[in-house]
């Protein structure tokens, strides 16, 4: 394919998956809205996530935090000081951009204040905007959103929207530890929106102001960790695989230690390989160690301890930390789903078809129900075949169009199953069902398609 | 009892169904998280309104619009404008108040910048906090969150955090209305995170900063607006309903024409009997007219109207708005649910037992497996019954503590079903099912556990 990343977005805005928000009033391009089958996608997305990291397991549970959380939270976990990027100014044209993206600046990664990011006098930064060569200095720009909480507008009512949801899991540990009776080793889940005020963001869904983070927290003793670590590294690389990235689009990679968040002894990142960026972050999974208890230990005064009655000995937990967003792995679950094969045309010849090989699991849509043509007959027919089914799963009806039409609508965003109600299914009570992937078809009584389905779904 | 709410609000924090955010840090009043139990209600409360007002129906579509729209959007809105609560503060102590909440102050409702608020001078407001009373002014104090978006901080860049998730469906309108293919009349919906910085917070999760609504717009042909205005009312009072919450607590409350929103015709409200405020607002349902289509045309330049092919004309669709608080749905299911009552106690005579009879589809564990002791014999045969209904449903796994002791734990948090694994059962392969409710056991084989829990669950 020419330009898979292309392809994958015309598709998401073409059938409404996802687009900018507020795109009546010029979008916003940090920030999207999911149309109907984009949710149902991350729905599915984020159902799969906490049924197997929640729900299937004994020794994770789930919390739902605020996003709004007291600043002293900040203040204790080092995002106030370290969460930066380094900003520069084009003293031409006044655009700003994020140093460490532009080539000629030599940075180290974010999230370290005490390193600068320093000019590298060999080949001199140009403006991507207006080409020129002179630039502010560099200075830290905190990617935490501000706003003020009560009716009294001043810093010491300055409370900041969540960059990530694992403080949450952090602050909370005692009371959850306390009131699930859970054991170390054990977790703590949750699913939900982070903001961070990214300086250059972009990509379609990759880079976004506001987005939707899956992380766990794994409370594990002191000396475990780093078997933790290596579990949970093959556990997660283990679920997108069974969700259907194909193992070429994936690899590990090991954080340099200048690359290290302030936070974490070892970071491994599962990639995915982005088309726009070649290999890009898909989720990061990090060794947080005791940093962040102690932390909050120190800055709140409670004891953040867990006394391990077993081996009497009490300690802070070392924490093993996989974060996936949910908008990366919409996109990743797009591109590697997206296909285009040369198929057999109705009207004889080939033709190009274009669909989704998503994981049925995943399918926004499981079922359409297709009469073969808009009729008085056929319609009420396809109804009644349609209200059997959907109690069932989601599905779609749809009487519009050419038969051969709808077909590649519904292929192309992913629907696993067709069923095609036609006169024929009138006098037999019996209807055909296509499947996505290999386009066969299979004739057989209506009294027998839910479980048909209900076998294959 | 005593006291309802106090009861239901120990019994959260006793559990850690809900309890104040960043509690180490001493708290925030305005926000509350959710631990490990109240996910798994607040996830079924938000489940079950999807899959009812989405999935099962023909004429809804799904939407996750971003948090931060374009600041354009509540200027159009009229939120900027007149989205208010009057706001005073005690000339002797600073504290500050809503005006509208302290006797002596007579107020319209909020939402009206046009009317002021006046001192009765009969009945003289009183400081609830020093009791002078002399106040300043009310002035009107805008309960949108404000922040600013990306590396410049001015006011061009100002943006603020979403009221309300509805505006995403308005300003989404078209693009959602052409990818789906939907014909008027037809709803969208969308479950999400909305932000009010509530002068006065409070009643545990009644009135909070930080809130998630379940919202949907239903848009209908200017003339329909006020037969499906009764149809949604009804609709939604049969929702609340049919999940367990009694008719003696519920009840339709009309607005009276100076309270209504300043974009509503006509707006009556489901109300609960919350204990704290008798009754109280559980879910508004509104005739929004056609006021956000319009004023975002006129905003945007956009055309936002709909053409009917069939009747060959061209309209802003009226639009229904049932808008429904999850965190006061579920803070309604609790006090609904909540029973104590006497039972035969297992050393002779009776004692208290607490219960919360929710409907199964929202309880947040439909099954424990409880080993009759915790035994080297017992305890992997009711691993192996827990592995076989893990997979079906959210199971929990308890062996601390004495069996009547346990049940206790279960039906305080509502778990429909206990299954017993004891010495017998490793001779006879037979488990006890012991129902919530009713307290009345069955005992049968493991073979037919799972059929049996699924005709019950």
């Amino acid at each position: 394919m020419a330009d898979l990343m292309e392809a994958v977005t015309a598709l998401a805005k073409r059938r409404g998956i996802a687009f900018q928000s507020s795109e009546i009033y010029g979008g916003l391009r940090s920030s999207w809205d999911y149309g109907p089958l984009g949710t149902e996608l991350k729905r599915n997305v984020r159902d799969q996530w906490w049924r197997s990291t929640v729900q299937l397991r004994d020794d994770v549970v789930g919390l739902e935090a605020a996003v709004i959380m007291s600043r002293k939270v900040w203040e204790a976990s080092g995002h106030l000081e370290v969460f930066t990027d380094p900003l520069v100014e084009c003293l031409n044209c006044h655009q700003r951009f994020r140093a460490d993206h532009l080539p000629g600046f030599h940075s180290p990664q974010s999230g370290h204040e005490e390193d600068e990011t320093t000019l590298d006098m060999e080949q001199p930064p140009k403006c991507p905007n207006c080409g020129n060569t002179t630039f502010t200095d560099p200075r830290n720009f905190n990617l935490m959103f501000k706003t003020t909480m009560g009716p009294i507008e001043d810093a010491e009512h300055e409370v900041y929207l969540r960059p990530e949801t694992a403080q949450g899991m952090f602050v909370d540990f005692p009371t959850v530890q306390q009131v699930s009776r859970k054991k170390v080793p054990f977790g703590i889940a949750q699913i939900g929106r982070s903001f961070r005020n990214e300086i250059t963001p972009g990509n379609f869904i990759y880079r976004l102001r506001e987005f939707e983070q899956m992380e766990m927290e794994f409370f594990c003793a002191p000396g475990s960790d780093e078997e933790w670590h290596e579990y949970w590294i093959a556990e997660r690389m283990r679920w997108w695989t069974d969700l259907g990235l194909r193992d070429e689009n994936l690899r590990l990679r090991e954080h340099d230690p200048d690359e290290l968040s302030h936070y974490s002894k070892r970071t491994v990142d599962i990639e995915y390989r982005f088309p726009f960026t070649d290999w890009g972050e898909l989720e990061g999974i990090a060794n947080r160690t005791d940093f962040d208890l102690k932390a909050h230990e120190t800055a709140s005064g409670e004891d953040l301890t867990y006394f391990d009655q077993e081996k009497e000995t009490r300690y802070h937990p070392f924490v093993i930390e996989p974060a996936a967003g949910v908008d990366r792995g919409v996109l990743a679950f797009l591109l590697d789903a997206y296909r285009e094969e040369d198929a057999p045309s109705a009207k004889g010849g080939t033709e190009k078809r274009t669909y989704l090989a998503l994981d049925r699991r995943l399918a926004p849509t499981k079922v359409a129900v297709l009469p073969l043509s808009r009729n008085d007959r056929l319609t009420p027919e396809a109804r009644r075949v349609f209200d059997l089914v959907k109690t069932e799963w989601v599905c779609d009806f749809d009487d519009a169009g050419s038969i051969g039409r709808r077909y590649r609508r519904q292929d192309e965003v992913g629907t696993p199953f067709c069923v095609t109600v036609d006169f024929d299914s009138l006098e037999d009570s019996q209807v055909t069902v296509r499947e996505r992937d290999s386009m066969q078809q299979a004739r057989l009584p209506i009294d027998g398609l839910v479980t048909y389905l209900a076998e294959r779904l």
